[in-house]
């Protein structure tokens, strides 16, 4: 974990795209670049850029620009991302099983440990190697297993319930795919999709560009 | 389509939340609300929400609150939701597949129309009715059918060049799940859903308030 000062919450909704674009810059063997180059890349401006960075110790030098690998590494370590997490995947239907299937979270060092469903049909099954366990048997499971991140994919009408649950078994993480906002005490952490939301908002900024011809079908 | 006057952004960011939790009164048969309570079940202050419904016209009632059905009504209008969408999956894979299994969006109007994909083991299936094409033939089928909204699942190696083409197709809105970011004209709406970055947030929030103890595997 980074000890260093306190960064603050809207640099750190900008570091996982910062973290994504060096890491392609890495993958294409680029070892330095300057914040004017990445800058027209992420499209925000090199003021920004170099303020963002001088967060963290400032690692531009003038004239050389930043040392890709040695930012990636950096950024790497503010978001804890140079440990191995551990999730569970509760509601093993559409999308939970897509993200057991999407092999990209295991290179990045997030490790589905076991899924949690209430229909027989699936408890039992294996996806990818995760096996799919009765939900009745979830909190034995919490509490002998280290589970950093709780993945909620279950009906909303379950969420709040499960929620509650998982917070008071002392999970700290919930990333809730569930059509619902959760209300929980501090110590446990959300981060929501709200997948419908997100389409609304994108149906509404077409609209609001389109001529009165769109009222047609 | 709403015709009244320009709301701004970040209102509109929150008017599907409304919607939703409209929707819920709505299938609770709760038929009138007062800010205070609206404002408790969504965490937002009862002055907010007040500030934010009058911005198209206040349909809270001193003493009687609002009138659900018609705030749920109004609002699926100032979103467009009172008409039918036309979505193509681009990228046949594990989250384009749960999104075509995602029984709810037909329900709200969004009908998934053709999936495409370069994997010949893919092309000629159906998933729940919808036939996945060759991406060769997505050109012709975005200027012969309506295509309000493309889905892009896909890697991120090919997800620029594909969003560029749609966007010269003049496919008006793009809902990106792919890791990129993408620079498209005006014209083209984007909204991202970039999972892995949302994950990275929920990692840093969870770490940022662990004890030294977190160093510990």
């Amino acid at each position: 974990m980074y000890t260093g000062r306190k960064i603050s919450s809207a640099v750190i909704k900008r570091l996982p795209r910062y973290y994504r674009y060096l890491g392609d810059l890495l993958d294409n063997d680029i070892t330095r670049i300057s914040s004017k180059e990445l800058s027209e890349k992420m499209n925000i401006t090199a003021s920004q850029i170099r303020q963002d960075l001088n967060n963290f110790g400032g690692f531009g030098q003038q004239g050389y620009g930043y040392n890709v690998e040695y930012l990636y590494n950096e950024i790497k370590k503010i978001l804890s991302l140079d440990r191995t997490y551990h999730l569970i995947v509760v509601g093993g239907g559409n999308i939970g099983q897509a993200l057991v299937n999407y092999t990209n979270f295991e290179k990045r060092g997030f490790v589905i440990t076991a899924i949690f469903d209430v229909n027989p049909r699936l408890i039992g099954m294996t996806i990818r190697g995760v096996e799919v366990y009765d939900v009745d048997r979830m909190e034995e499971f919490v509490k002998h297993n280290k589970v950093d991140v709780a993945i909620l994919t279950l009906p909303r009408s379950q969420a709040s319930e499960v929620a509650e649950k998982l917070a008071s078994w002392g999970v700290p993480g919930l990333w809730n795919f569930s059509h619902v906002d959760l209300h929980l005490p501090p110590t446990t952490k959300v981060e929501n999709v709200h997948l419908t939301d997100s389409l609304m908002t994108l149906l509404y900024k077409i609209n609001e560009d389109a001529a009165p011809s769109s009222h047609e079908e």
